[in-house]
């Protein structure tokens, strides 16, 4: 396994529960359960959907599960993310909206064939005008939901795709898609940008330059059509003005998240709170970033949004068996 | 050589008079041209800046030449673009804002050290504030002001990175430049939108669907901030509503083309007539363009303006030598 989230205990397999399980296109991300809901253990893998043959989906789960399995007992498992959609184990069909972020009669059986595991997967969203689609922040939702079963407004969902969500009476009304995260990698990584912005670590390098960041932010945000006259400044900034790395690689970040609140100001403007669910240090920037816009940023850490939506929807079932 | 622009005539060797080279970073083009202006050749390489080492710089372009070199001459050869640049063969000191495009004094001897050719380079262009730089651009307004001497106003120069130029009194004054080809190429080769948007043959395909290009400009040109939010729908569409790999792809383009003319609309608003420098199809795409923003384009051929600026080089150089 590449990643621990930190020592595990000794006899898991005795102890665990269930499994939650995030696999999306890029990672595969299991956690075991106690009985009381306590996390035993956490690991990650690259063993994501994009990586995989569909006769590797199991052995790769299974791998993932080392040390958690015990003979003559079915482990229950429940999953969210592109393990369901159409190129995934199974097609986990979306819901339609407006719907709940958790349909327990919607959840869908992956033909697991070892018997020592039994996979249920949650369904995504699908939107058709604008036409949308979603899987895997729905659970993140459900865990929102169930730590604030009140709460109604916007949820922005920063990430690869970032996702804005419009919630009301527990159910998703709407929801929109940003490129963000994915064209600040393929500009940091494969443009001529690249050259400017030294070395990939993304936000979570620790000589982030957050003057250089809050100012292409604001830049954004009072000139929010001029993006595609600004990208080539990064690359400019250090030719002609002597521009830093890390002020380039914040002013490219802060481009690009900038014209995404653009791009999205008719669902934070008005009001006074977004929730920011992400991981660390990504949702601080994007709280940053909504700060400069004069709305508040509640910030929630995006695994702990997905191991709350599997609990919830592992008891909305009723089925310990799940 | 990976292309030819024509068959070539005999003994090209004898008549031609120098050569016009464009030398990017992903390309070689070199024309063979009579004393008389007449182009006896054409050829162009994958021998890029980009892939070439300092030490390959001079055999690359003895490579080009073959066949129009003579034992005991030394052939001269115009050239511009990134040759020029500090990663280049040599560096040609950027002109400084506001500047004529074409300082005969300006040109740099390039160091070859066979004596069978001698090469000098057209200086690129910097701007202060916003910090900007272009190489080889300036050569095709060479060409353009060769053409109309009278020539005011904007030019826009569709490409890998699109750049737009305000010229007066022949003069550059201004210039801006827009990532919009390298994020196309970004976008549609390696984003998720890969999936939906079809083989890369840009717009170049003949199954060009006009009708989504169109839609897809008047959404940004009607609403400026809106790029981040409406790409996805480009794999969207596809996975909700069916749209086709041609429809995906002329729609992708036509957010960004449209996103470019959105960040640059204080540089046409105003204008009656933009003039256009680009290869076929795209200029034809920018024309489209900017006519649904209510602006007459007059198109114009890139490699035509730079063979024409690189001829007005030699002619003001007043060298027959060079």
């Amino acid at each position: 396994m590449a990643e621990y989230a930190g020592a595990e205990t000794c006899d898991i397999a005795h102890a665990v529960a269930w499994v939650a399980a995030d696999w999306g296109t890029s990672c595969l991300r299991v956690w075991a359960i106690a009985a009381d809901g306590a996390v035993l253990a956490a690991r990650a893998t690259g063993q994501g959907m994009g990586v995989l043959s569909p006769e590797d989906f199991e052995p790769a789960l299974e791998a993932s599960l080392e040390g958690w399995l015990l003979p003559g007992r079915t482990l229950p498992i429940l999953a969210c993310g592109m393990v369901g959609s159409r190129q995934g184990w199974v097609e986990a069909p979306y819901l339609d909206l407006p719907s709940p972020p958790l349909v327990p009669g919607r959840l869908v059986e992956a033909p697991a064939r070892s018997g020592r595991f039994a996979v249920r997967i949650m369904p995504g969203l699908r939107q058709v005008a604008p036409p949308d689609v979603l899987r895997g922040e729905e659970t993140q939702v459900a865990g929102l939901l169930a730590a604030e079963p009140d709460f109604e407004g916007v949820v922005c969902m920063p990430g690869t795709h970032s996702k804005w969500l419009r919630l009301r009476g527990s159910r998703i009304e709407a929801f929109r898609t940003c490129l963000t995260g994915e064209m600040f990698a393929l500009l940091a990584e494969h443009s001529v940008l690249r050259h400017s912005v030294g070395q990939p670590e993304g936000v979570a390098q620790t000589s982030w330059d957050a003057p250089a960041f809050a100012a292409a932010v604001a830049e954004m945000l009072s000139d929010p059509g001029s993006l595609m006259a600004r990208l080539f400044s990064v690359r400019a900034e250090g030719l002609v003005a002597g521009q830093a790395p890390e002020a380039a690689r914040a002013r490219l970040s802060g481009l690009l998240i900038g014209a995404e609140l653009a791009a999205m100001r008719d669902w934070w403007q008005g009001n006074s709170t977004v929730s920011v669910i992400a991981a660390q240090p990504l949702g601080a920037a994007y709280g940053t970033a909504l700060s400069l816009a004069g709305v508040t940023a509640k910030l929630h850490d995006g695994a702990a949004m997905t191991l709350a939506g599997l609990a919830a929807a592992r008891a909305a079932t009723g089925d310990e068996t799940l």
